[in-house]
């Protein structure tokens, strides 16, 4: 079964289930009308389906790599990222003055979960490109943006993120890359960076890095770093690249999965660079660009969830042990809860991106916090989302998923970064008890104040469901508060189950709202989120609350196996 | 960190939490002395560690591969057979009548383990070889063993399994190779398997199929089944491997992992073949062998655990991130409950093998009962754990873990198979909830009543953990009772929550014994199980008792996306 882009359930989301009408309401964003978003919608699915899903095993199949230095992007990856580029996907979000098209986060974060859906691997670089722009646009000197915002939103250009060093992975802070003035008002980059993503291209024209750098002057630590745009050729003041820069990939990661995305080592020797934002600030720079790409993470793992679902269910239709094996109660049951937890993290990521939505339109602090509140969790839980249903889209096809040759093995290789990459899950869950809890937890009681609010309001229609909600909710406020009171150590040590049940209960009031706002299969889905993954709530938060003593009290040894201490 | 075989582990668990004394006591297995036991772990953990474990890169860097139809393994790997067949691990639970050494499971369950943990691909091949000569102690003619069983105890000869195939995967009944009488006491065997481990090998002189195949008055479906002996080179009478079979390899499958392990797809044209047991009994003798493999499999997931949280306690014990990365307290969540979860996998393994051991050496339906009821619990439960612990093996690996340089990929891929052959962990789920609850939930209730004595007589010691544990076992006890009400579809229905429940509460039982038995860090452990891993149970629970008819509600259409109707 090939994939389907998931326009229709997207549809309902945006329209029933997060708030997506009041950022249609804002002057800001007055042209993301139903027709328009309908329209976007459906164009965007469309390439997703017919153009790019068809170069999804090329990658896997004929990895990216060097030829003489030289970049070889898989075949067919050309065309697809122009087909991208051409269709305007890259600035669809992007601030219309440098050529973008100035619509909302959400619609944004849809095309993308369906353009990573299709094709992991090649989608990477629009997203890292758009993480680009956002910073640029934010961060950049008008000179800057002039020249290089226009390329970079028509996919002439593409764009990287260079922040990880051989000794500096999530301690940013550590790095070495160092930066000099040259005199002339650019610097000169020196230093290698790891684990970069696209870090050359044949498919467009130049590849533009961001990199950070220290000063000469620059403090230890996170406060003495900046941000530079490093372009591989340099353009002239008309735009046209020109001069190579002295950068060059020193080799190619090999890796488990997205075998079409090149993971470069990096080397700038004197590289030529110009300071984006403000010396030493650099990492709020990044952070700008990082954000947006945690969302847009958290979305490639609802899409490869979405596809690897779609591609399960269609061999469960087809295969028969007595009778097509998805009538068997335990694929059902599988294959259910799969779907369950696709639209939860759909919703939760699309609810994440109407706040962006909403702060930019509004400029209020609730919306920016919630914003805020929302982001590692859309990453964390969309990610495991997309690892869980990946792995039960091998398990659904059993030996046969196993075997490369039908391609769901491919996506649970590739979809594994995603916890990993732009922070680790365990990095946004720790931000999720430390910095998103120190407003005293006002962000997250309001979020769970809707929840109780939602749960009330579903009470008449679907009583049973909504008296679990409303459960949930209560004993996560009880465990929230409890948390609040905790050093940040113990925090950390339950971050990673605080999270999952924060996402438990939020995919349960979504799914709540889609059983009042839908027909009778998406209540049944409700029903079955609220019944078989709401309910592991309570182990999630039993283990968020454990105590970090009993972690101080297993010997490093006895982690490894030896207990004769 | 290279894998160091876990012998202190096994030992602490064999003569402290389950019952292997008891196995020693009995006539049958009297030589499983303390002393031999040590001897005997020691030296297999050597070969493990020091002579399989370095060969493990080899098979996922170079596969066994295909040349003019003769399988070339994996370098290293003749001489890794060579090293087990020679140190007699493959006949060590095999009767000494015919060169084996007839010592308990228990031990050759432990030995499994830790060769698995090594080098799964490899010892996929004495796996498979050990579960043919135990079919064939069981159901051959004496001439069929006197010829086999002592090459295939040497390791000169070794054994493949040939059940599924093109059109019958978990339905063996389906099957349609045909098994023609020769009219000389052999038969032609012709038909198509797939998925056939180590379906030809170079690492032994002569490659022994047994094959399910159908005779001309076979009834349809698992009753018309015979089971034949189908070797690759036709042996003469004293035993010296003669002409070529009519069988050959026509491919081999491009695997997610163990590429080490040939995985064949065998066609056999008119091939000769002797009967093993009973014409149409061929089921009940692939059960023997099955039975055995699964635990064995389940003992695989055990193995790859303990090797990727060694290697994962390793790199975060050299990774410094603002101090080694293994004092982070997400960090030390992950690896704690990775090893808590080995530990549990470990001993359900181990307690199982010591059912099996007791039932042969007292032929006692209460221990038939038991070791049936643990099997796909072992199976199931220590796959599972294999591909967390292997999954948290790579997270704690960041960036690193999904660069296949450093290997813990390679773990995640090789024991992904693990948790579908042999019967899926589905499978093993409703067999659990099926055959196995179909004495009334006796065996199930006899195990619970064994976890409320243990919690009682830890109370004095360990009185919070023996109240958890306590309520825990009383909780699945009524589940237990209310699955009983239940029809098959809805027991299905919950069957692997069930399973997982389950494991989760013998696991905290074993815990509890370790904690007794054990000192500080082992009762460290025990808490970090019972606060952190066994309170799931609960939800595990939930999903297990929630409704078939929800899953029925929901429409195939919505499962892949499509909530239009």
């Amino acid at each position: 079964m090939s994939y389907k882009a998931p326009v229709e359930q997207i549809e309902f989301i945006l329209h029933h289930v997060v708030p997506f009408a009041d950022v249609a309401a804002t002057g800001l964003y007055e042209e993301a009308t139903p027709e328009t978003t309908a329209a976007i919608l459906s164009e965007a699915g469309k390439l997703a389906s017919n153009v790019l899903a068809p170069l999804n095993p090329n990658g896997d199949h004929t990895p990216a790599r060097l030829e003489n230095g030289r970049l070889r992007s898989s075949p067919g990856y050309a065309e697809g990222f122009r087909a991208i580029a051409e269709g305007g996907w890259i600035g669809l979000a992007a601030n219309p003055e440098h050529g973008g098209m100035g619509l909302p986060q959400a619609l944004n974060m849809a095309v993308s979960e369906m353009m990573a859906g299709a094709c992991l691997a090649l989608q990477l670089n629009p997203l890292l490109t758009q993480g680009q722009i956002e910073a640029l646009e934010h961060h950049a000197s008008d000179a800057l943006k002039a020249l290089y915002l226009p390329r970079l939103i028509a996919g002439e250009w593409s764009g990287t993120m260079n922040l990880t060093e051989p000794g500096a992975g999530s301690d940013v802070g550590a790095l070495v890359t160092k930066a000099e003035p040259n005199g002339d008002g650019s610097y000169a980059i020196t230093g290698q960076k790891i684990f970069i993503t696209w870090g050359d291209s044949d498919v467009t024209e130049n590849v533009c890095h961001l990199v950070l750098a220290r000063l000469p002057d620059g403090a230890k630590g996170t406060r003495g770093i900046s941000l530079f745009m490093v372009p591989k050729l340099i353009p002239d003041a008309a735009g046209r690249p020109g001069l190579a820069n002295s950068l060059k990939v020193v080799s190619l990661e090999e890796k488990m999965g997205i075998h079409g995305s090149p993971t470069c080592v990096m080397s700038f020797e004197g590289a030529t660079g110009w300071l984006v934002g403000e010396e030493h600030k650099g990492m709020a720079a990044m952070f700008t660009m990082m954000n947006c790409a945690r969302l847009g993470v958290g979305m490639q793992g609802v899409g490869v969830a979405e596809a690897a679902l779609q591609k399960a269910v269609g061999y469960a239709a087809e295969r028969n042990q007595m009778g097509p094996i998805i009538r068997h109660p335990d694929m059902r049951r599988m294959l259910a809860v799969a779907r369950a937890e696709v639209f939860a993290a759909r919703a939760i990521g699309l609810a994440c991106a109407t706040a962006i939505d909403l702060e930019r339109a509004n400029g209020d602090a609730h919306h920016a916090a919630r914003a805020a509140f929302l982001t590692p969790i859309a990453k964390a839980y969309g990610t495991d989302v997309g690892c869980r249903v990946a792995d039960i889209g091998v398990q659904v096809h059993g030996g046969m998923g196993y075997v490369e040759e039908t391609g769901a093995a491919q996506y649970l290789r590739d979809v594994r970064i995603t916890p990993i990459y732009e922070g680790t899950n365990g990095i946004q869950a720790m931000d999720l008890v430390g910095r998103k809890l120190s407003d005293g937890g006002e962000a997250a009681m309001r979020l769970l104040d809707e929840v109780l609010d939602g749960a009330k309001s579903a009470q008449a229609d679907h009583p049973e469901l909504a008296n679990h909600v409303w459960q949930a909710a209560e004993t996560l406020r009880e465990a929230t508060q409890a948390l609040l009171e905790r050093g940040l150590p113990q925090r950390f040590a339950g971050a990673v189950p605080y999270l999952a049940a924060f996402a438990r209960v939020l995919g349960a009031h979504f799914h709540l709202r889609a059983a009042q706002a839908g027909n009778a299969a998406q209540q049944a889905l409700a029903r079955i989120h609220i019944t078989r993954v709401l309910p592991h709530f309570a182990g999630d938060l039993a283990e968020a609350m454990a105590a970090l003593d009993d972690l101080e009290a297993l010997p490093d040894a006895a982690m490894a196996g030896d207990f004769a201490a």
